[in-house]
């Protein structure tokens, strides 16, 4: 599949950030993460001082075959009903957009229903819902392309509209199995180590999980070396549509903020197909999901917060939008030790 | 001295919040520290739905005698400079506070200078610098005293004007000096194990910094079942103030934010004279400085942030204050079940 050509940070603009922060009033590297984004952040937008004025949370939502194995606490109906929520404003996601004053496109990406016409729904479906990973492939190769396509495709039109960073969300009942079994395959670490409890499971719901993401495994011997037949044996249509987002917003220079469990399964997609879509990212939380941090270590990315979330929908990324902005904030309105007559380190 | 009395938080209100989180769209407990930082600050307010209107940052400053013994890598100059640079708009605090939209009050509880007359600057100075508190106590009983209704003079001035949140900052040159000690007072961890390089020790500068807490320690003999003795003997006018604020602010059921080392070292003082203040803290981060866990362990709280802050000035409790806000809004905006015609968990 043609993918986009990603350019490298901007080193210059780096070493730009990186200096002046050296020269404001405080001491030296003081401001800990915060020094660190705004550094990268330089990098990704190719300017010494950045600004983010656009901000759009991409939230994709999509269906899963699997959910015939009883892998989830609630019933598949949730995925629509979900959509109609955000649609009407209602759910965790537009709460804490208007807070961060970041505008929401919602995607059905291959929802099990018809949904209904909504200016505010983008319909890129694929189809309803992929199939049962635990007895075949979840989608074909050319699905698995054509998501990845879709999700370049929204970006780029948010672009279009004007965007200078992109949240990552999703909603899809039953899709932190097929998570798991990605990171399963990409990691090699048993299902075990990486399924959680989802939307709330019980132990037996638990156990029942774990064997079906082996019993996916086994039956698609998804090869980790080729992204595309991860996600097409065990992905998601929107899984792979948020891996999409990722690797449009890293071809246009722009930040991506990784939400929980299920977008960090489409940042290790994304990676696998793009390893130059990494330096663009920044992984917002640490789930409570089980093995987030397993796929956090393995893509080499640092959560921002830690704070027991597990809904998705893009709200731990959302939560981290502020703190990208302070971080340029810091860089562009602190005054240097020159400038404040402040005495520099004896 | 006459401490004022606290309320206890409102249970009713803290258990309607909880009750109403169980009935928003999404899994219960799914926004995990959002969820109970709702309900803390429904507890704190009396408000089964409470808001955040107005936000206030209290910077104390202060300096310290004992920075003649060689404890900070900054001069003490830096101390009124930083305050200068604080009015007039240039500090990191300053950049934050705007992003947070937060309104900060600066006050001189002690700095070693005259400094000039500013209408930003509240002047409440008990001396210009504590005494050397290597070679004995920082402070007069009767400064100790004079510093904690300074604090909560000041705060209660500030819920006058309006108040609904207040973020504790501090300046002091050599601060982190009483901080540790005061730390090592009440855990009986040894200094060792609690100090940091501050802005920016080398190693031979840790160790005698080290030693000094260990001879200051040694020849105050600050008593940890008496927080006045503990603030009078190896703490700081600024650190004693910052004690003051918490207790006010918490007597009239305002949520506190804690910044860092600083911070929790006043919050030590603070719960020591009034146990009944810690409900009403919220720690916004775990700083880089070496014993901040010891101490916020010794206050049972735990972070929000970890993102190896070390500067003080209020930084990382006005970073945290929109998670504050976002808690809120989640409890206040969000649909429930019922309203949303979403299914519940099967």
């Amino acid at each position: 599949m043609n993918l986009p050509i990603i350019p490298s940070l901007d080193q210059a603009c780096m070493a730009s950030a990186r200096a002046r922060q050296d020269t404001l009033t405080k001491p030296q590297g003081s401001l800990g993460r915060l020094e660190e984004l705004s550094i990268q952040l330089a990098g990704i937008y190719g300017q010494p001082i950045p600004s983010i004025q656009e901000k759009v949370i991409i939230v994709m939502a999509g269906d899963h075959g699997v959910v015939a194995e009883g892998v989830s606490a609630f019933p598949q109906e949730v995925t629509p009903q979900m959509v109609l929520n955000f649609l009407n404003g209602g759910a965790a996601i537009n709460v804490l957009a208007r807070q961060a004053g970041a505008r929401i496109t919602i995607v059905d990406m291959g929802v099990a229903v018809e949904m209904p016409l909504h200016p505010g729904l983008l319909v890129r479906k694929v189809a309803p819902g992929t199939r049962n990973m635990a007895i075949g492939p979840a989608m074909t190769r050319a699905q698995a392309e054509q998501v990845i396509q879709a999700g370049i495709e929204v970006v780029e039109a948010e672009i279009a509209r004007g965007l200078d960073v992109v949240a990552t969300g999703d909603m899809g009942i039953g899709n932190t199995t097929p998570s798991a079994a990605i990171a399963a395959a990409f990691t090699g670490q048993p299902p075990a180590q990486i399924a959680g409890r989802g939307t709330g499971l019980d132990s037996a719901g638990l156990e029942r999980k774990i064997a079906v993401i082996e019993r996916a495994l086994a039956v698609n011997q998804p090869n980790p070396q080729d992204g595309l037949d991860v996600l097409a044996k065990v992905g998601g249509f929107e899984i792979g549509g948020l891996a999409g987002v990722m690797i449009g917003a890293a071809a246009h220079r722009k930040a991506v903020v990784v939400d929980g469990f299920i977008s960090t399964a489409a940042a290790m997609i994304a990676v696998s197909l793009c390893p130059q879509v990494k330096p663009y990212l920044i992984a917002a939380h640490r789930s409570k999901e089980n093995g987030h941090g397993i796929m956090l270590d393995w893509l080499g990315v640092k959560p921002l917060l830690d704070f027991d979330l597990r809904l998705g929908e893009g709200t731990g990324a959302t939560l981290a939008l502020p703190i990208l902005e302070a971080s340029l904030a810091i860089l562009r309105e602190m005054a240097t030790f020159g400038e404040a007559g402040v005495s520099e380190k004896g």
